[in-house]
């Protein structure tokens, strides 16, 4: 099934994407083209609290034209550690530093034309800091109750690929 | 939190999608760059025997030089109706007649970057047909048990986001 790359063309360098434009052979034999977005792939967790509450943040995300709710989140710098990284996410993005971090998986939100991976993790033993954004980050972190935000995924007010799979990943924990 | 585009430059207009970047004015009223995949969308459907078993395809793809399992899907054209769209594609992918196409939610695999939206069915009450892949199109139909899905979520084979999201959605269907 593999389609071997005779020639790749980079179209466009930019500050969070690379996109190319491949040419391969088919398994027939035949040539084809397959656009692809490269990405140095991202972290995100879950941060549960003791009293079960979740921590989500909602975030204006220009590609969709919305404000949306997300679980804390971070791009990886190349070769970066990604439990470093979510670490430092969890700092930034909603003030809490997280004693335990356990992988829950790693994914790909949309192979079809991007490499992007996901390392989703669910953070607990959370000790309060302080919110310390990077200039020019607007996000505004939200406590809910663990059911609400189920029940949220269910009405459609949660749309994030890594939110829902984090959320649902944890109920299946907690639940068996 | 909203960003008001100031300019938009076209990068790219590709078979799949187009690539754009955006100048917009943040809230603080700074100026940033927005790097935006445009796609057309997608649907996807977890399609499930009467024995309970489920089938899932094999397929190669480029960006993440892999042979993965999904779920049957496909990109819709513009305009059309996601479900004329699915029913379409499990005739195409798998071979069989969705007589019940239950819609369980339409999610963002990565609206940090891109504008794509899936959307994720229930197909039930399956007619066995002929599979009629498109030319040039190679994949392969497997038939599992609902319970080795799942298991493959959680030992990592089943790294796909939609994958991940129409098993797990269906699980919490059945099982309250």
């Amino acid at each position: 099934m593999e389609e071997r790359t005779v020639k790749s063309k980079l179209i466009h360098r930019g500050k969070i994407l690379t996109l190319r434009v491949d040419e391969v052979i088919l398994p027939n034999g035949k040539r084809a083209t397959r656009e692809i977005v490269e990405h140095p792939g991202a972290v995100a967790a879950v941060p549960l609290l003791v009293d079960g509450k979740v921590i989500l943040v909602r975030q204006f995300r220009k590609p969709v034209e919305e404000v949306i709710y997300e679980i804390p989140a971070g791009r990886l710098e190349p070769k970066e550690d990604p439990r470093r990284c979510m670490e430092r996410e969890l700092e930034e993005e909603i003030g809490y530093r997280a004693r335990k971090l356990k992988k829950l998986l790693s994914y790909y939100p949309s192979p079809g034309f991007s490499a992007e991976i996901i390392h989703i993790f669910l953070a607990t033993d959370l000790d309060k800091r302080e919110q310390k954004l990077e200039k020019d980050e607007f996000l505004e972190p939200v406590t809910l109750e663990f059911e609400e935000a189920l029940r949220m995924i269910e009405d459609g007010r949660i749309k994030d690929s890594k939110t829902i799979i984090g959320l649902l990943l944890t109920e299946n924990l907690s639940s068996g």
